[in-house]
């Protein structure tokens, strides 16, 4: 089944999915930017978009409507969206409630969230990206399935109290532990040494972890109970407050746990 | 060059280093194990290296000692164990100073620290394992550097205060970026919800992580100054006091450092 798609925005996630769209046998309508030279990069990549500027699609062809705005445009872009008859409207956020849609003019509304970090400068195999799917709408909920399925063989319809856990969820497994990579690679900088050294060893973390899990992949002082080099540590640290905290209630957290 | 080693201990880096050393070409004279059974576990496995269970190395044919035992027990063991003239010890921690080794009976003393995670039922590709090596002695220290030459094409020589803050680096992109996927693990768990969804945004965030380097990988509601969103997951996690209060100093830190 192929849809008539129009994106809304010109952030990573819009110029990720545009392409995988219309490569997936999907037609992409419009491309709405605010800034209109921003939608035309998106649409100077892709068949017959047209780009827009404003969000008045009662003419459009579109069968289904992705906002892949940042979180806090959703509510305001969703009210002022001007759509046609029988219309989708989705959100592409994982942290945004379903019902924030509930004021627009779509006659369905429903969440298409690809559960992934995008960048302009890295390719993403969508192959690889689960979409979490939203809908009290069957019908609609089946669409969107379909959509995602074009995309990915991985999909998951979620509740919206569940999507609320799984982006917390997220926010450790992703954000958090890219700033302790942070923290590391000061570190490394601050005395003058060489980051490369630690990559086999982050590599190996993050599979040994994914693989066995983390509770049976965890090492270090921490675990070990090892409390002289907890304290050296902490005491290396004392230039920084905040970053001495940070390692205290993270050991702590580890030795708690086990 | 090939040398003659022994291996004392039997944990996890003595049995990945002593099968690694005997298929570069050195030959393993003996293992020592506290318990004799455990050594044999490792002698086993190799052509003909003999078990031992006391720390009389007086005939032993070996030219290096190499020390692969938990960090609190090398003072004791450096200090008990005897050893032929002009030998080599050296211990294989990341968080010990050299001098500990200096009360031993060796002739020189060293530090051979493989920066890698290592556990028994994960085989170790040595090629990509850095050699972090220190001695006071120029000869030593090249011997060792022949040695992890011979396993290895990344080796860097490290001043033990160096050491200290690589082992903190170390601390945080190991086992605190493992601690996360734990916290991550916990999440998803209690809400019914499969941790297998969020391995494919983990290994892109890593992988991006180690491309861009980390400050520019950065992403989420923190660095976007989404408060919204960090307060309502806050609030999510008021059912652990110790993991809300790790959300929040994290949050905050990356809020800080951008």
């Amino acid at each position: 089944m192929k849809f008539k798609i129009t994106i809304i925005g010109t952030g990573n996630v819009a110029w990720h999915l545009s392409t995988a769209m219309e490569e997936a046998g999907h037609t992409l309508t419009e491309v709405y930017g605010r800034d209109i030279k921003q939608a035309e990069k998106i649409t100077n990549r892709v068949y017959l978009a047209e780009p827009k500027d404003d969000l008045d699609f009662s003419d459009s062809e579109a069968q289904i409507f992705i906002l892949a705005v940042s979180d806090n445009a959703i509510a305001e872009i969703s009210d002022a969206i001007i759509l046609p008859e029988e219309s989708i409207l989705v959100h592409t956020s994982g942290s945004v409630p379903l019902d924030v849609l509930g004021y627009s003019s779509a006659a369905y509304t429903g969440i298409f969230y690809p559960l992934q970090t995008f960048s302009k400068d890295r390719n993403i195999d969508f192959a690889e990206v689960p979409f979490l799917l939203e809908s009290e709408d069957q019908s609609t909920l089946q669409k969107l399935q379909k959509l995602a399925k074009s995309l990915s063989p991985h999909q998951y319809i979620l509740r919206s109290k569940d999507r609320l856990a799984l982006h917390v969820a997220a926010v450790f497994a992703s954000n958090f532990s890219n700033h302790m990579l942070r923290l590391s690679e000061e570190v490394m900088r601050r005395q003058g040494l060489d980051f490369e050294m630690l990559k086999p060893l982050i590599i190996e973390t993050i599979s040994k972890s994914l693989e066995l899990g983390a509770k049976r992949a965890q090492t270090g002082p921490a675990i070990r109970g090892d409390f002289q080099t907890l304290d050296r540590h902490f005491q290396f640290l004392n230039y920084n407050e905040q970053v001495a905290e940070i390692y205290r209630l993270l050991s702590q957290d580890i030795i708690d746990s086990y």
